[in-house]
């Protein structure tokens, strides 16, 4: 490829947007765990100058021009990937004019201040109008994606979070999930509460020292492959996984209380940086090198947290350990059941993101269809609140119809405009299972491996058929080709059923 | 000022510019306190490709358009200070066409790579290669930035790191030190003989826990005014003040064994950063913003430790607040005299950076010396071990003759091209105290004040004098305009004098 192609006027490019990438990734990292609060003025104006130089750069009038050369020249499969994938993103980039951003940056920004404004005190009423102009903003949003990608416009929104996710497939799955879940989860709830009133459950032996806690949260990691010369473990409020594939910032947040929620919280988080870890180096500057989507990358922290660190295997390998790091105090008389007890315990409750594996779907079905009814029109904003306390009620029979802080009001994601993103979760959830169950049967003894803590067959695997893979391909052909199956939510049932009803 | 002037156009750039710069320091400071070592190759690649950026956008063709209609647009003083210098920081960005600047960097790093390889053994004669290269490269950019700036070579080296200041006027300042430091360093020496003979230097109560280092070093630095909300102290390899003036950023390094060095590296970065802290926060964005030059900066942390942090009156104050951070035992039957033996400690030595502030600049004007020969083209650079060891001797008594590593291979200056730099060490020395005689003129009671660890009024005259300044003048001017008088070591020399003779 000449220093003159098109190509190679895009792969120079992709490398001064990926060192404006690295910057925003690193000094957003900087700024949760290290930055003094009187920083933030002058960082918020930097992020915004740099985001402004991005999009400025990624979408300036060659840039289109180049792809059309580009897609003309002779190129390796690799290369006619990454063109591929570059238009996509360039496509989705450029879709919205500079006067429609503008506009929608102010609705966001005023629903969401509102919402940080009104929630504790859930006001409903203050906040309708501001998410009233959400909404119409969004749904405008969604038919200019539309229109441009020739999709419906909801499927328009999702493609931003996973490319080729439709509702047509989606759909089908989740409603099949919904129908399981229905009867799954007081199945599941009164063969707990019969386990429990057999064996109760046992306390923690706080307090946990944090140094100790952290101790054992690095052997974890390390051992399901972490790669600590490219990444370490920090602390902040909100826990993450940022930095760059060379350099993985994770973070938690600790508490004497208790050490099971953080050394949860710390495998997933190391699921999403085993993903970003296994990427291509090569390709890291250029879209396709990117991971594919929300929906995979969720999938890849779960399979850690859920496939793996929720497992009874896994626990035969780590009680050993965390009697080693916290002392042999901390779970004093415990077996394996009093530890599986704690890591499998399930509630109804309002919140999603404190809601288990078994309630969590529902919390999402739920946003899911509103959401679409919202887009189509079919909903109107101001009568969420009766849609919501409806489905509650009908999913894990809880109302919210007078509570609206944990009801409609409870997530940041519709006052910060991200509509089309919740089914990503959910789908990550069955994706894990689905992974599960493909490695299983490519590797019959996994959970002999899982219960000697030895992780590399599992991790090769995954690195093979998805890592690797990066953004070759969409979600959907992603999927079909690490599991030789469409997305489908039977294993993630019999995952649920193996570890709930038995 | 319309947004269609020049001058909004300038600052426009400004901003962006400033966003990449507020990008490079904080990755360079997360580099040295937090990355991975693994991260390293492609944070290279994301500053060096940021660097780019940042010259490209810099010496674009338009911004020398808009500099001249700038000039010409109506201006109030401030904008037309901040055009002035942004015209001179443009001449010195603009002077080196791209060709001469790759064959720099060349040799530079060529120079740089093998002084790290051959400096631990000393071997000049595989090191000179490299050094020759170096210095014909630094005869050339000498050349090239006299005739566009009307200076001599020497003097336009200079002008990059401390802006007017000319070997006409500074040559004198520092032959008259080096005449006064000649019979000044055997004289203190031989009174601290004498004092020693009659005191014994104690020894320090190690171990210095490092938690409690750091606690009674996060003490001292906010004790001189610095501004926690806008900072933070970590650790790293090679003590640094860096960040940005919203957000600076200090690191140290402790050892167990000893408590003084790093208390005195904190307190010489605070230095560093007060000055950082108090530029004028609307004008950061402009050259005209930033703090005026190397001498100058050095001058402000040198002011903290040399002035401040190693005086009898702050050790008054410091001393129970020693004993309450590190406990009793730390300093157990010290009285003042026993503390300031160490910190007044004085020895003739061969290598600069561990130089005290008695002998200091002599390490300072050798290489001050040596440079201005080598850029005129009156030294070889094969010939600078001899001339290297004929002013130790003549200066400090000791040869270096057959120690290449701990002559003139001591130092990373040379080897990475920064020719015209030594000089702002020793003057920032002079500076400082220069500074404090003129404070003590205007403020009769500052010593009484560091006695009762009062800084405000110190840091008062300082923050407007000086910090508040920022680059509106030349380092000269600057200095006349805060002391109102010129350049000259009289204070320095009288504050050397009452240290270490009396």
């Amino acid at each position: 490829m000449s220093a003159n192609s098109a190509f190679s006027k895009l792969d120079a490019l992709s490398r001064k947007l990926e060192a404006i990438e690295h910057a925003q990734s690193m000094l957003g990292v900087d700024e949760a765990v290290m930055m003094p609060v009187g920083g933030g003025e002058k960082r918020a104006e930097t992020m915004s100058t740099l985001a402004g130089m991005y999009h400025e750069m990624a979408t300036a009038p060659e840039v289109g021009d180049w792809l059309g050369d580009a897609e003309a020249e002779p190129l390796d499969e690799m290369q006619s990937l990454a063109i591929r994938e570059f238009r996509r993103v360039h496509t989705n980039m450029t879709c919205l004019s500079a006067d429609f951003v503008r506009k929608q940056v102010n609705a966001r920004i005023r629903a969401e201040q509102l919402w940080r404004e009104l929630r504790p005190t859930g006001d409903w009423a203050g906040f309708l109008p501001a998410f009233e102009g959400l909404v119409a903003t969004a749904r405008e949003e969604a038919q200019l994606r539309a229109d441009v990608l020739g999709l419906s416009p909801y499927d328009a929104l999702m493609e931003q979070y996973d490319p080729g996710n439709r509702v047509a497939e989606v759909a089908p799955v989740l409603n099949d999930l919904k129908t399981f879940l229905k009867d799954f989860v007081p199945a599941a709830l009164a063969h707990q509460e019969a386990k429990l009133a057999r064996r109760p459950l046992k306390p923690l032996n706080a307090p946990f020292a944090i140094d100790k806690q952290k101790a054992l949260g690095l052997v974890m990691m390390e051992a399901v492959g972490f790669d600590f010369e490219h990444g370490r473990l920090d602390v902040s409020h909100h826990p993450f996984c940022g930095g760059v594939p060379t350099d993985i910032r994770m973070t938690t947040r600790y508490t004497e209380g208790e050490f099971l929620t953080s050394l949860m919280g710390i495998l997933h988080e190391t699921g999403h940086g085993l993903y970003e870890q296994g990427l291509p180096k090569e390709w890291t500057h250029w879209p396709v090198g990117r991971a594919r989507g929300m929906a995979m990358h969720e999938s890849q922290s779960l399979f850690v947290e859920k496939q793996i660190a929720r497992s009874p295997e896994f626990w035969e390998w780590a009680m050993p350990h965390v009697r080693e790091k916290l002392g042999a105090e901390a779970i004093a008389g415990w077996d394996l059941e009093d530890v599986l007890a704690h890591v499998h315990f399930i509630e109804r409750g309002l919140i999603r993101v404190d809601a288990d594996e078994a309630t969590y779907p529902l919390h999402v079905i739920l946003r899911f269809e509103l959401e679409q009814d919202l887009i189509s029109g079919k909903l109107a904003p101001k009568d969420v609140p009766a849609a919501w306390d409806a489905k509650m009620r009908e999913y894990l029979g809880l109302s919210t119809i007078d509570n609206m802080k944990d009801g409609p009001m409870q997530d940041v994601h519709w006052p910060s405009g991200a509509i089309g993103y919740f089914p990503s979760y959910t789908l990550g959830a069955i994706i894990a299972a689905q992974l599960w169950s493909a490695i299983e049967r490519d590797q019959p003894n996994a959970r002999e491996d899982m219960r000697n803590g030895r992780f590399v067959g599992i991790n090769d695997w995954r690195r093979e058929n998805i890592w690797s893979q990066a953004s070759k391909y969409s979600t959907p052909e992603l999927l079909q080709r690490a599991t030789g199956e469409k997305l489908n939510s039977k294993h993630f049932q019999e995952h649920l059923a193996r570890r709930y009803l038995s």
